[in-house]
């Protein structure tokens, strides 16, 4: 095997066959839900900011940003999802870069949406040949069809984090954009017409990249308070008419469900959380942005309100279902990384006990904290499941690469009792299977699968520290006369009543990696033929 | 001339003698108060932080603390001042560590006071054998004497940061007092019954050091709100009964003057900002916390409020004076980097537009933004001005090193417009000198001395941005009948009253150096002879 044999392969503890070498890079296989310890020291940015005092930053166009940070051919630029679906910045930022023919650039954004479908002009024509970062939706398409020479790499939200700290991935240029800045650079995304909310995951990029650009719509005198990016990170403000459309924040996961059978998992969810004792004073949660998610924080704050329990506090992800907990005084503390509504930006601009956090707090392992750790439990979702209790997000069932990891394997890792709340099936599919198409997150961490016919506790596949607490929750739960089941009884019964796994059909060249949060990696994404 | 020949001497564009080679290194000369573009990239630490999940960082006893960061002979430890001369911390670690027979630590504080007195053991048997910090008053006294064998390192705050950021500094381990802190080292100095406000000195000490230890005497459940110093920083909690007395944070130099002279220096200087109109909405300004300043900025507020003028911003070292401004509406905003009285802590608390800061953001002049530069005007004291309008704020005239730099470089080359405001005489020695003893502040950065008999503006040895603007100003307030004079005139007063230049009386050996906040060297300081 020569040092970069592009055909070699190595198989990981998991038992997932992954490439040795990739698009000329080692990949190291991952090896623990532990983590490996962190290969080099926090790099944490080898960079330089400095120019004369008086020296302005601010430009009036694109364009003059462009010229200033010295854009060219092959290097990386980065840009967060704050304004997620209502994100003008990144195709505005294109258009430009298109028009004056740059080639070869790596697009490291923290995730893409629906809106950002215009880039797949930029991959065609090869201003961007590769992309590390959360492909959603069309661009996802495209990618899994082998549309792009390279294969993309996806982390979570801190395994992003972590390799730019240990200089995994070095930033060109970040463009970030903020609803309210100084002509110095200090901006947040609290204020202003187009206020989205927190701007913690851009702080590391603006802190990691050679040069960051802050676009803003809002330019106002110093000092910009609060100071979310420090102007200390920031080399030229760029003044545009419009960064977005914050409404674009409420996107498709973000409705509360109320379908029947959604209505079962949470029923069930909150169920057992009552039953093991956890819905008492103190309790520190975790729920996410989906449909079901957002009806257990609801049913969790009802229940809170009838009994007069007093929450700790919960990490957002954080929606006005969260700011009512808040607000009524069932939960006392609410951190969050993003805002999914207007409340949650309202709330952080006016309640004290709501603090906006960057995403190297929230879950960067390689880190002496995280905000996951303390919480009590947590609640994600997932597109299968598989009888050891694997987790897949970023693939469908038809191996379509159509979602990124998110903060999943974060807040699985963190979080003391994790959930995967799922539909048993999809349209016949099976969401439990022998072996997911894709490895997102790894067993060892998840708890407890409940879906709407009945719910399995992970006794077997576990880490070995809760074993003992896993087979206490099983005990309880039976004893109690709950749904609960083998693992594989709950796949068996949509066999049974005809349900059969749909099948991918897919190719071997490999057109994507799931990097675990140490940095190792779980699972290759191959293309799919159409 | 060998490599590292400690009798090799370089002259710096001051005209300042320095050694080429001081303790091993070699020193930059100063260049220019553009400072010089940083010669290294910006290291922002390589620091690893990594624990399994559930690890508890929290210890009983400092000496739990010690043992868990492996603290051993010739390291570097550094402590922050927010707690001034009611901080216990010092004093309690060097204790505990000299019990241990540690020797030949680096001591790299912020500052020192005069309740630390009780280092001068740590420094006559060893434990420490060097100092990189401010030294005041006893410590400053015994270090002048000779009696410390290896040179001081004196840095203005932003200086020092920039030291730690481009690796020229290592701390090994930092040993901080918080206020507040949880069990996973989220912390602040705002909360708690020992509440010292902003903690923002020991910020890059926690971002940089291999260690950190946060030493506090309250734990509270997480999340400790807010989060100044984050966790991600934290390796260890260290539980000890007090931090220190809150109390102590109101020292000598804070109390408003009444004394006639200085209320003659303060009345000229409002005379001067309002004759060039300066006082007027927009103001943005900053007042240290000697009485004079303090004095300036209370009539700067009755001023304001007689007349309905809104200012935009101050930078603290924050008073109660300041915290009027804020709350009676003569001020927008307010930054916070230390906190002077209690009123300050109460207002960053509890007022919206009351940020707090770290030193990065306040002066650093290797990054991308100051909180200085924004400065319309800055009142700075001295313990000597020359005629060339160089400043010394380090030693007296009798050659004491008995003040660090505090702040005093930052804001001067921040500021628009900087004011030296000092008596004209103490006890018969003049203020104004031939050449100040030790040169902290080039004289470039200064504009205008005030003193109780007059003031002069500085044209010819300004920085030549400015000069037409001084020149202008001289103009103004000489048509205005101002008591605007040479400043050689201002020395020759006090002369030809009988008054003489006090001299030191000092020895060859260098025991101190002025760094410049780019990392070059201003001057030394030599031993004084008894």
């Amino acid at each position: 095997m020569g040092p970069k044999d592009e055909k070699a392969h190595q198989t990981n503890t998991k038992g997932r066959m992954i490439p040795s070498f990739l698009d000329g890079r080692e990949l190291i296989p991952y090896r623990s839900y532990l983590g490996i310890e962190p290969i080099v020291k926090r790099e944490v940015g080898r960079v330089t900011r400095w120019r004369r005092p008086g020296d302005s930053k601010v430009v009036n166009t694109i364009d003059e940003a462009l010229d200033r940070c010295g854009l060219s051919d092959g290097m990386t630029i980065s840009f967060h999802h704050h304004l997620r679906n209502g994100d003008r910045i990144i195709n505005m930022v294109m258009d430009r870069i298109r028009s004056r023919k740059i080639k070869d650039l790596r697009l490291f954004p923290t995730a893409l949406f629906p809106v950002h479908e215009p880039l797949i002009e930029a991959l065609k024509d090869g201003t961007i040949s590769s992309i590390e970062g959360s492909l959603n939706g069309p661009i996802g398409r495209f990618v899994s069809l082998g549309n792009l020479d390279r294969p993309v790499i996806l982390r979570s939200h801190s395994g992003r984090v972590r390799a730019l700290s240990q200089g995994e991935v070095k930033i060109d240029v970040a463009f970030l954009s903020a609803s309210c800045c100084d002509p110095l650079g200090n901006a947040n995304g609290l204020m202003g017409p187009s206020a989205f909310g927190p701007i913690g995951f851009g702080y590391a990029d603006a802190l990691f990249a050679d040069r960051t650009v802050i676009i803003t719509d809002n330019i106002v005198p110093f000092p910009c308070l609060p100071i979310s990016i420090p102007g200390t990170n920031v080399d030229i403000v760029a003044k545009v008419d419009s960064i977005g459309d914050p409404g674009g924040i409420l996107s498709g996961t973000l409705q509360i469900t109320d379908r029947e059978d959604h209505l079962r998992i949470v029923g069930s969810t909150i169920e057992i959380l009552d039953l093991i004792g956890l819905l008492k004073d103190g309790f520190a949660f975790q729920a996410g942005a989906g449909g079901i998610s957002l009806a257990i924080t609801k049913y969790i704050s009802d229940l809170f309100e009838r009994r007069g329990i007093v929450g700790s506090y919960a990490n957002g992800g954080t929606t006005e279902y969260l700011v009512k907990m808040l607000r009524n005084g069932t939960l006392k503390t609410l951190l969050t990384g993003q805002a999914f509504d207007m409340e949650a930006i309202r709330s952080l601009r006016e309640d004290p006990c709501h603090e906006e956090i960057v995403v190297d707090q929230y879950s960067n392992i390689h880190t002496g904290a995280t905000t996951t750790e303390p919480e009590q439990a947590a609640f994600l979702g997932a597109t299968e499941v598989d009888l050891d209790f694997n987790v897949n997000v970023n693939t469908h069932s038809d191996g379509y690469l159509l979602h990124g990891i998110g903060g999943h394997q974060d807040v699985a890792y963190g979080s003391q009792l994790t959930f995967i709340t799922v539909p048993l099936e999809r349209k016949g599919n099976p969401i439990i299977k022998q072996r997911v198409t894709t490895l997102t997150t790894p067993g060892e961490l998840i708890d407890i699968i409940v879906t709407d016919r009945g719910f399995a506790v992970n006794t077997e596949h576990v880490r070995r520290e809760v074993r003992e607490r896993n087979l206490d929750i099983l005990s309880t739960c039976t004893n109690a006369g709950l749904p609960v089941f083998d693992i594989e009884e709950l796949r068996n019964m949509v066999l049974r009543e005809g349900g059969s796994d749909m099948e991918a059909r897919t190719g071997d060249r490999v057109i994507g990696i799931i990097q675990y949060i140490d940095g190792t990696v779980l699972d290759k994404v191959n293309m799919v033929l159409e």
